[in-house]
Order: structure tokens, then sequence, then C-alpha cells
């Protein structure tokens, strides 16, 4: 409107803003055309169209002789994590289910932990033996450290993209699981790394890691829940049978976004802390707004998050053609570097893959096994690296995006190298290996779930009338009790503060299952006809349309 | 996450860019609970209270020696006109009364633009010969023309706050509809006067200005109206069948915003373009998805909307108290310019809608009349000066937010003055006016609005089905062959392509009455009770759940 006026006033940039702009936005559309029109292709998804999507228009910036390149290409650790990353997490964890992943929390501390350090540990010792063979001298033990934590950050949102929660629901809350615990495994020994003087070794160091990890863990959680509660209690008190939709929507938006900033403003672990929030919301608040409002929560939330994973994997590719990275680095150095990297990463990965899930399956019932197969699916999935490493990469060796030191600039590039190959390649093919291995839900061998359908009960109606079979395999189950304990403790003391579940007069009266079939008919003949899954999250996402 | 350890690396700006986030966002859901608290008062809106808030909290903010006043306080006019301002103009042309706006077509196009220029010159005169006495020397022709140019910019954000489209749509219409075409000619005068060299005054630069205004608001119209119809054919194309919320709700939101932000890039009035492509996209891309993204785009632009109103209004309190530009203005000089200003604005205000109404009535049949406590509600409610008025002084009076010279500093501090005394003090009580004049719904004299309902009928099913009487009041109107023509042309030519009511075969169904009133009944049932109307616009944007 005025920009344009007040343009002329400002610096050029400004201007190259908008006009940057509206090339991303652009882009996005693009991308989600594409998406829609590859949708049957099984080697396709949405991450490698945006990434290749962000080469390619990179690229042909570039060649028409874009000289700005660095402030449109350049990827902006700020803007990934305080307004990318938030929406995503968020709305995984609104959108989990809740019951999968509390049930299988023991493989999923393990993976996310000990993974984490063993991991680390292979890459940093394959990095620090084969590293100076291609000239690279100046790197200190703690930037090796360093790229041992970067190589071990899984990529969480490339996660959603592959497994789907409906189709492979134990994968789905196992791998997932694993890269939100992943995530604040990595943020702690990342710090650690830079803080501690790593050299010493001493007990002490080690102690003080542990502790820090320990409070990381519980004060980020603690924070999450806290906030989510607190807008359940305030809804509920302020709101009750006086709604206001907009209030209400925004109150949930604000205190989701605010839980993750105050984490980051805390120093804790803002992914934990907003995943946390995002659980506690689905199963107390939601319940407490109106019908309207939870149609709108459930499908805005899940579109945010949709537009910022596009938005993340097509900035990835942006960046990945922004030139003063590779210019500073020698080729065959880098290649050399990328290829044990990427071996590392694989080694490091199946290191602590395959022992966790011999010892995860002690502790479960026959019926109940991680099996190989799904070993190697775990071990797969989890080896894209994404957003998270090269923000990390950044941190670690540049100063503020400007990479001076060429062997910095040499480890940045290989990086990214190893995130577009890791995505591209080991991403494409991911899709196939599932469906090959017979693991989509229909052939999922092992009765390990109980149904994509009981797992709702927690945030939503449905799961409650599910029948028999899946409700025996759920009592079979070792965290049985326990989920019964937090039922019973979730009734007489959480719910009557904060709402949840039957909370809305309008929803008690349809407790029975008649009357709930009878609504389930009416969503079927109201909804159009929706197409089959397709492998974004957020479609997995879609509560049954509670009229 | 990462931030935190990144940020060692960084400068500290950026971690206090995090603690601005939690403040800000604390400070929203403060806003929107006080706002609920306080939603009988008549004197209280959401304007008021986040003026409030925000000049309390910046208060203390400095007075807690808070050094980094500026980064934080600061208003910065590209968040502003990129990300706040988009939301709210989409969504105000996404949930108008399309019919009832149509209709005053002619007295909202004198207002917006006959209006501006009687208002300019009113201002600029009283400007010109007084803001000497004050010892103003050195302001330039061009200068004094601006400064009459940011004092009749209104305030379309704070209006929407007041008049309520249900209670008072022939006023909603007049004056909101005002506001958005007063914004076009607003800009086009403010960027004349800053471009051409108007010490001149020549046939030549008249003749510039009219041609630059005609174009700029049929190709800002223009542009909104394909980029409406692009994303409605899109989707009617693409996901015919075969939905997929998130991508259309993804769609929709990308493709408005690509509306505001192609129309920055081109210069033209991306008020108007994004204002027109929110008409069309909710007279047809609305009608070609899903009965959940429906629900879901209606609530959740809304809230878009909601928050960033708020925003804006915290932003201008906060900004209030920003210290730098108090110190250098002089208080005796600043409190004449402020009353010439003040008085100068109800003057010029005044100068055109009195006038203008007489002419407007002329085309208005006896039952259609623009009666003279509309006029003074016009008058009224249009006085409010806001965000935009402080953004064009910050354009025109500061380099980049810098205000070197003294008497530049007064008038930005005086404009800031303006605007919060008119939010303020008129702000508060143009409820209680509109109320004491009878003007609220039930009461409004002169049959000049064939009642809400009835302008549903563009966007949403029911109006089809409102009965007789205002049917025939609408055939009455003098535009009434205009619309029969317009709708002729719709469904021959216009909703074959793009959709629009009655294209879901779902809906084609229940075009009967019998099955709409199930289905009212039906959301009757299943919503809890809603509130009485709150004074926000979004509120007024409610659809009838169409389950």
């Amino acid at each position: 409107m005025v920009l344009q006026s007040v343009a002329a006033a400002w610096e050029e940039s400004d201007h190259m803003h908008v006009w940057a702009l509206v090339l991303i936005v652009t882009l996005l559309l693009l991308c989600i055309v594409l998406g829609h029109l590859l949708e049957e292709s099984r080697f396709f998804n949405e991450a490698t169209i945006a990434i290749l999507l962000g080469l390619v228009s990179g690229a042909l910036f570039i060649a028409s002789g874009g000289s700005q390149t660095t402030s449109l290409l350049h990827f902006d650790t700020e803007i990934f994590f305080i307004y990318l990353l938030p929406p995503i997490i968020f709305n995984a964890g609104f959108s989990v289910k809740k019951k999968q992943f509390f049930r299988n929390f023991f493989p999923i501390i393990l993976y996310g932990v000990v993974g984490v350090f063993v991991s680390t540990a292979v890459i940093t010792a394959a990095a620090k033996i084969t590293f100076p063979r291609f000239g690279i001298r100046k790197l200190t033990i703690a930037d090796y450290l360093a790229l041992g934590t970067i190589f071990s950050a899984t990529d969480s949102v490339c996660v959603l993209q592959i497994l789907n929660q409906d189709e492979t629901p134990l994968l789905y809350s196992l791998v997932f699981g694993e890269g939100v615990v992943n995530d604040a495994t990595t943020v702690v020994l990342f710090r650690a790394f830079q803080t501690f003087n790593v050299a010493e070794f001493s007990a002490g160091v080690y102690l003080n890691i542990l502790l820090n990890f320990v409070y990381l863990l519980l004060a980020s959680t603690a924070l999450g829940v806290g906030v989510g509660l607190l807008s359940a209690y305030t809804i509920k008190r302020l709101y009750l049978g006086k709604h206001s939709t907009d209030r209400e929507i925004a109150v949930m938006i604000l205190m989701a976004y605010l839980s993750y900033i105050m984490a980051e403003m805390a120093q804790l672990s803002s992914i934990l802390t907003v995943f946390f929030c995002g659980i506690v919301m689905s199963h107390y608040t939601w319940h407490n707004v109106t019908e309207s409002s939870r149609i709108t929560t459930r499908h805005a939330f899940a579109t945010m998050s949709f537009i910022a994973e596009t938005f993340i994997f097509l900035y990835v590719g942006l960046d990945g053609v922004e030139m003063t990275k590779w210019k500073q680095t020698h080729s065959t150095e880098a290649l050399g570097m990328f290829s044990v990297l990427l071996i590392a990463t694989l080694v490091g990965r199946a290191a602590f893959v395959f022992p966790i899930s011999a010892i995860a399956n002690r502790t479960r019932g026959s019926n109940n096994r991680i099996t190989i197969r799904h070993q190697i699916i775990i071990w797969w999935s989890g080896l894209m690296r994404g957003a998270v490493s090269i923000a990390l990469a950044y941190s670690q060796f540049s100063q503020s995006g400007d990479t001076q030191n060429p062997e910095h600039a040499t480890v940045i590039a290989t990086t990214m190298a190893v995130v577009l190959f890791s995505t591209l390649a080991f991403g494409s093919v991911s899709k196939p290996i599932i469906e090959e291995n017979g693991l989509a839900a229909p052939l999922l061998s092992g009765g390990s779930y109980s149904g994509g359908s009981m797992d709702f009960d927690l945030a939503l109606p449905i799961s409650s009338l599910t029948s028999g079979p899946s409700v025996t395999a759920l009592l079979a189950a070792p965290s049985g009790t326990a989920h019964r304990l937090w039922r019973a403790f979730d009734n007489k003391f959480m719910r009557p503060s904060f709402g949840g579940f039957g909370f809305s007069p309008i929803e008690r009266e349809e407790g029975t299952e008649t009357s709930h079939r009878v609504r389930r008919s009416d969503s079927t003949r109201l909804v159009p006809y929706q197409a089959p899954d397709p492998p974004t999250p957020s479609k997995a996402a879609d509560p049954p349309i509670l009229e």
C-alpha cells in the first residue's frame, strides 16, 4: 500500500525484501500444486519437491545475475528457530497419538538419549581420524565433537513426511518420538561442547553434562505442560458458556507460541516444551472450546505446520546453491569428508538402533516386538539430516553467516551436501522401502499397536467406542496399569480444573455409541470424498469431522 | 531449542529479540483476556485496551531502566505494512457483506476520493497558516501537503472495532468502504506530493496525479480480482473431487498474501488489491473447498485479523512512550500544533461528509437516505487516526526511524499525540454515541438495508432462503437491475469456470428450505451458547455453522 512510497526513502534492500517474499510465496504455491500432482508418485514427497524447486530456482536466480544472492538465499537460523520450527513441532504434539507415544516411552528415551551419545561418538571418531588426511588441520577437539552432534541430529520434520501415523503407528511414534528427544539431547551436548572445556574429560564435566541434561528434560517438559494447562484453565474458566471463537483460537495459538519462546528465553529445549504443550492442549484445551474452534484449530495448526515444513525444505534448497560456501571449498577434500560423514552417520545410527531395539524387546510382550524389519526402517528413516544440522553447523563454524576460515567453509559446505544428499536420496527411497517391507498398515507384522482409532481416545471422542480386541491388546501391554492409574488421576484431579474430553455439555449428550454412529455417518455424508492419505503428516492429524 | 546455544555467538540483540517476543505475546494475551472481561463496558474496546496496555507496559519498561528502548518500542513500518495490515484488510474483504458494499458504491467512492482531497486541503491550509506561529519555519510546502494527507488517512482498523456489521450494516459499509478507498487515495496523494514538484501547481501535475489515481484504482482492483479468480480456478480444477484440506487452506492463505505483496511490488495500492481478493475468494474460492476448510478459513482469517489488530494497537501504545521523539519536542509548540491538527481534522472531515451525503441522497430512494444521524456517525467514526498515519509520518519526517531535525521530531510527536488522543477519546465515546442515537440494528431508522442475513447470499447458502420482504426491498433499490445483470453474468460465465455457491455437489443436494432448516437446528444443537456479539469485527464474520 504505502510501502512503495516509503520504499523510496528506505534502502533498496527493503524493496528487495518484498521481491523475495513474492518469490518465496510463489515457490511455496508451486510446491503445493506439484505436491498434489505428484501425490501418487513413490519417489517424490513434498520435501524432495521443495528442495529440488529451491535448488532450481536458486540456480536460475544466480544464473540471471542476481548479485544480492546472500540476502535472499542465505539460510537464516533465526527465522528457522523462531518462526518455522514452532508450528511444526507444536502440531506434531497436538496431533500425535498420545497413547502410542507414551506406551513406547522406554525405547523412545533410549533411542533419543543413548542413541545420540553413541552416534556422536562414532561420527566424532571417524571425522577426527580421517579429516587430517583431507588436509583439515585446524579443527579443535571441540569442533570435532560439535560435528559429531551436528550429524547425530535427526530431521524430525523429514520423518513426518515419510512415515504415516495411521499406516505405521508404531514406527511413527518410535521414530518421531526419538526425533523430539534426540533434539533435546543434541542441544545439551552441543551446548556442553561449546561451554565446557571438553579437553579435560574429567568426571566433573561429565556430571555437569548429565545434571544439565536431566534439568533440561524436566524443566522443558514442565514448562510445556504448565502453559498447556494454563491455556485449558483460562479458556474453561473465562469462556465457560460464553464462547467467543476468535478469542479462543487466538488464546490457543498465542499460548502455544508463548511456551516455545519462553523456553527459548529460559534456555531450555523449546522443541520439547512446545511438543508437550501441544499434547496437553489437545488433551484438555481443545475440548473446552466450541465445535467450530475445534475444527478450525485442528486444520489451522496442521496447515501452518504444512506451510512451515514446505518453507524449510525450499529454504534448504535455496541455501544449497548459495555460492560463497562452495567457492571456498576444495572439491576433492570435500568429497572425501562427505563420504566419511555419510558412512559414519549410517554406521553411527546402526550402532545404537539394533542393540537398543534388542534391549527394548526384552520388556515387550511377544506380540509387541520391534521386529527386525521395524528396526531397519527405524535405522533408515532417521538417517536424513535437515535444517537443524544446517543451523547448528552455521552456529559452530561461522560468525553470523560469514565464513572467513576456509576449513570452516568446507565443513559447512559438506554439511549442506550431506543434508541435500540424505534428504533427496534416502528420503525418496524410504517410501518404496517401507512399502516393500510390507510395513504399511494392513500388513504390519506383530500386533504391536492397538489400532489407529484406539489411540484417539485421549484426544478425540471416537476412541472410547472402539470394540473389544484392541482394548484387550492395550491392557495386555506392560503400560496398561500405568495408563489406568493415569486415567483415574486425570478424571479425579485434572479434568475438574482443566476440562478435557466430555467437558462441553453438548458432547456429554453424545457419549453413546448410537449417537456417535449417527454423527459419523452424518459427517461421511456431508464431507466430500477425501483422497487417500497423502504423505504429509498434517493429513494424519485430521480428526473425524465433528460436524 | 538451539537458539540459546547459538545466542552465545550472536549479538545480544538477538536474544533481546526473543525477550521482546515473549513480552509482546504476553501483552496480546492480556489484551484478549481484558477485552473479554470488559466486553460489557461501553467505553472500552479492544483498541483502547491494547493502546493503554501498550502505554503502561512501555512506561514500566522505561522506568525499569530499559536502555534498549528503541529496538523494542519503536514502531516498525515494515512489520506493519508487510505482516500486520494484510490479514486485517483481507479478512474485511472476505467477510464484508458484498451486496451492501456494492449498493453503496457511489457514496463510498465520493467519501473516499473527494473526501480525501477536501480534508487534505483543509488540514494543509490550517497547518500552513498556523504552524509558523509555533516556531515551525523549516517545513516545505511538500511537507505541509504530506501533513494534510497524513491526517486525512482514516483508521480502517479502528472503524472495524467500533461499528458492527450486523448491527449497523449501512454505516459499516459506508465507513469501512470509505476507509478502503480513502487509503488508496491517501497513497496516491502522498506519493504524488513526494514525487512531483508540487510547488508548480501546473495543469500537467494535476493531470498526472489524476491519471495515476485512476490507473492505481483499476490496476489494484484488477490484480486482486485476478489472483482471487486464479485461486478459485486452481482449487476447482485441481482438487475437484479429491480434496486435501491442508493444501486447500494453504493455497487460500498464500494466494491472498501473494496478491498483497504483488501489489506492493508493482507499487499499487495493496490494500485495495487484497480487499478485492478477499471479496472474490469469499464469492468463489470459499465455495470450492471442503466443509472443514470453509469453517477453518472463516475462523482462521478472522482470528489472524483479530490478533493483527490487537498487535497494532499495542504497538502504537508501546511506540507512544518511546522517549526520543518526545525529548526533542517543545511542549508548548507541540500543544498548539496538536490542537490545530485536531480541530482541522474535525473540520476537514465535516467539510466533506455532510455535503457529499446530501449529494448521495439525491440518488437514493426516500427509504434509503443517509439520515442526518447517520451522517454524524460517519463523520465521528472516521475521525480516528491510526497506525497508517504514524507510518506515513515516519516515512515523511524521519530517515529510517531516526529524527535528526527537531522540527520533524516535533511533527512526529504531534502525530503520535493526535493518534493516541483520537483513538482513546473519540474511540471510547463512539459506542455510547451510536447507542444513544438509537442506531444499533433494531432501531435503525430508514429501511435502508435489506437485513443482515440478506447480504449473505453472495457468500453463504442461507440467503437464498430468506423470505419475501427483503427481496422486494432489494429489487426496489436503484442497483437492483445492475445486481440482476451481475447475477446472470455470474451464473452464465463466471461460475462454470470458478465455482462458487452451489459448486460443491454436496451443497446442491441441500438446496431446499427443509434440509436447510434441519441443518440449522442441528448446528444450534451442537454449538454451545454463543455470547452476544462483541465489538470485534471478526465476530461478525462467523458464518452460520455449516455442520
